[in-house]
């Protein structure tokens, strides 16, 4: 038995790291932010103790010069620096991109005496960073602070909220640890602009096999199972740095709490969607089996159609069940129900909608989350994935970013 | 050699094809028509004898019921009568679907002498068809008219203008042949409405064999290379008839003939895309085989991010990098090179663009068509597909359209 608590100011409260956030110049205005004055460019999370360190990168060809910075590390090295920039992802920016990091890194050791640092980047693909720029922080970061809320600000690019939390976890014994992150990530995956990165600290006494194989299945049942455009960036990082020094670790309590922390991060991510204005999880049930089940998800929480009818608050069912045909998996209209909620939307005995079932129909569709789930009666395979609406805001958003 | 000549008229250049649409109040305004009058809503195709016809149909596992009618006629029959119906796909309506098709054709064969007639559908999904409504345009039908305009228009969705084309194909010896056709579609493939539908008549002396093999070649250079929205229909349809009135065939007149028709046709749907503003031909080259190139030009002229960068005319060429990186095929960024028309936009010498590249290419991003080519340096695949920009409009035609 164990209990997870949430503590307010995410990654403050995990002893022996530090963090800071300040503005070098690349930011210039307050879009998106929520708040008047401008947010910070280039942040730090370090840690006073080499930290071991896990992550899962985008599985995207032309990843970026950071994750190709970080693979030239050997395997399973240890790290107590993570340095990290908005407004230019580094990426497609070939072997030049990769010097320009250890040209900053250099220069940031001489300042602070650090270990293996790590870089990370998040913004416009295709530009060289601003070296000098990004150096110029070094001078303004106060390396003692724990200053997590602007070091989430920091790190946003297309984000209306920053997303931080922490969670103490407590055993049976009274010892306990921590797990604190900071995220961000207005689409999933995003590839010109809003990458996902976050960073998770923890002071549990988590083995390193733990660490890697944890991280790896928490991702598969969080970031990898929401879709704000279906596109994938360059640039996602899911990264983290474990200090051991609570000296406390229980692999039961941890996992629990690592997979609810990185679950609720996605969700953020998801109600931040650019432009969007409602989660829809999408069930789909009853497959051949859990690839086929995940085929048919993604289909729907990607597809156009259902996403516009979303935001249109449209019961237009037919839209989910053509997605479902047209995704090549195994189904059978004979056998297909759906259902918006608990309400009977579709099954071969009741194909149309009775005025009565649609006005049900109408008001699902205008809460702010709710379920559309797909039985399709062939098998026993599940997956549920998570999406958005498409509305008239993100085709702004996306129209407008860089100019 | 052979000389092709476009006709005015469409459908009822051909000899021995008659065509018709009516209004019979399934449509009731002339919303995206672009013109005062009301359009039809139901309109026939027919032949004074039998035709050879030959089909393409959606590969959606839910194919509408008109699909599934169709496909209960015996391998290589013919026919001599079209029936189609816009405002309702007859879609997810099972069994009894296939049904409501017997009963209106059964009364249709009532007062015209027919044999083996086709019904085509589309609309929304998961209506049972009217069938009293529908019968009742038998008697609005002028049999023997040539009214190819009427039955463009009848046919008709979301789409703005109706689509229609023949070409008349001259020997060398003076003889000639006809190819005619109606489209419609203002989503290549769009589930819940605006299916694709095509039908070609000809006069040519043409082949079963030929016919089935040229229509599904056809097919494949030019409506499975274009793309709105990426969504499959459950009614998707091209089907030709064939009288064989005058008698002339030259294969290689009436492959080149068939391919120009379908292509035209193709892009004008591509033209009249949902809420679209120019048409983008993505051209990969260079990749390990051509199924690679085609994966990788699909994923770019269905990503949402290329399709917002495209409506807000911005060279953003990352979102171009980056969808191909995440296509999962074989790629590098130290060979690829973007091009858009002849400009170059990345070579890994020239990764950020310059001011003077940039204002260039942000005026051929202005024209309503132009070409993004990536040549990615591994192999010798080629592939083109063609797709539109996302724009508010879109969203706004998708979001609003049922209610």
């Amino acid at each position: 038995m164990f209990k997870i608590t949430p503590l307010k100011g995410s990654l403050s409260n995990v002893d022996g790291f530090y963090c800071d956030g300040v503005n070098v110049g690349m930011k210039t205005n307050t879009a998106n932010s929520g708040v008047s004055d401008v947010d910070g460019d280039v942040a730090f999370i370090r840690s006073d103790t080499l930290c071991d360190i896990s992550a899962v990168f985008t599985t995207n060809t032309f990843a970026a010069a950071p994750i190709k910075h970080f693979q030239k590390y050997p395997k399973n090295f240890q790290s107590d620096f993570i340095l990290i920039n908005s407004k230019n992802a580094n990426a497609m920016t070939g072997k030049k991109g990769i010097e320009d990091i250890e040209d900053i890194l250099e220069n940031l050791e001489s300042k602070i005496k650090i270990q293996n640092p790590i870089m990370s980047s998040t913004g416009v693909i295709g530009y060289r960073l601003k070296k000098d720029l990004i150096k110029s922080a070094f001078d303004k970061f106060d390396f003692q602070a724990k200053n997590s809320y602007k070091t989430a600000r920091a790190i946003m690019t297309t984000d209306s909220f920053e997303k931080e939390l922490c969670f103490k976890v407590e055993l049976e014994d009274g010892s306990y640890f921590h797990l604190a992150a900071i995220c961000k990530g207005a689409g999933m995956i995003n590839p010109a602009m809003a990458t996902m990165l976050c960073f998770v600290i923890t002071d549990a006494n988590v083995p390193k096999p733990d660490l890697d194989k944890l991280l790896q299945d928490a991702t598969n049942q969080s970031f990898n199972t929401i879709s704000v455009d279906g596109d994938t960036s360059t640039n996602d990082t899911l990264l983290i740095m474990a200090n051991k020094k609570s000296g406390v670790y229980n692999k039961e309590a941890f996992k629990t709490a690592l997979f609810a922390l990185t679950k609720e991060l996605s969700f953020q991510i998801l109600k931040d969607g650019e432009g969007s204005n409602k989660v829809v999880a999408f069930e789909v049930s009853g497959a051949k089996n859990k690839s086929e089940a995940k085929i048919a998800s993604k289909a729907l929480s990607n597809s156009l159609l259902v996403k516009t009818a979303l935001f249109g608050e449209d019961p237009n069912w037919g839209r989910i069940a053509s997605t479902i045909g047209a995704s090549g998996i195994e189904c059978d209209e004979e056998s297909l129900i759906i259902k918006y909620d608990e309400l009977l939307i579709y099954s071969k005995d009741k194909p149309s909608l009775d005025e009565e079932t649609e006005q049900k129909a109408f008001k699902i569709m205008k809460k702010n989350e709710f379920k559309i789930s797909c039985e399709l009666g062939v098998g026993v395979g599940k997956f549920t994935s998570y999406g958005c609406d498409l509305s008239y805001e993100y085709v702004k958003i996306n129209a407008d970013y860089r100019t």
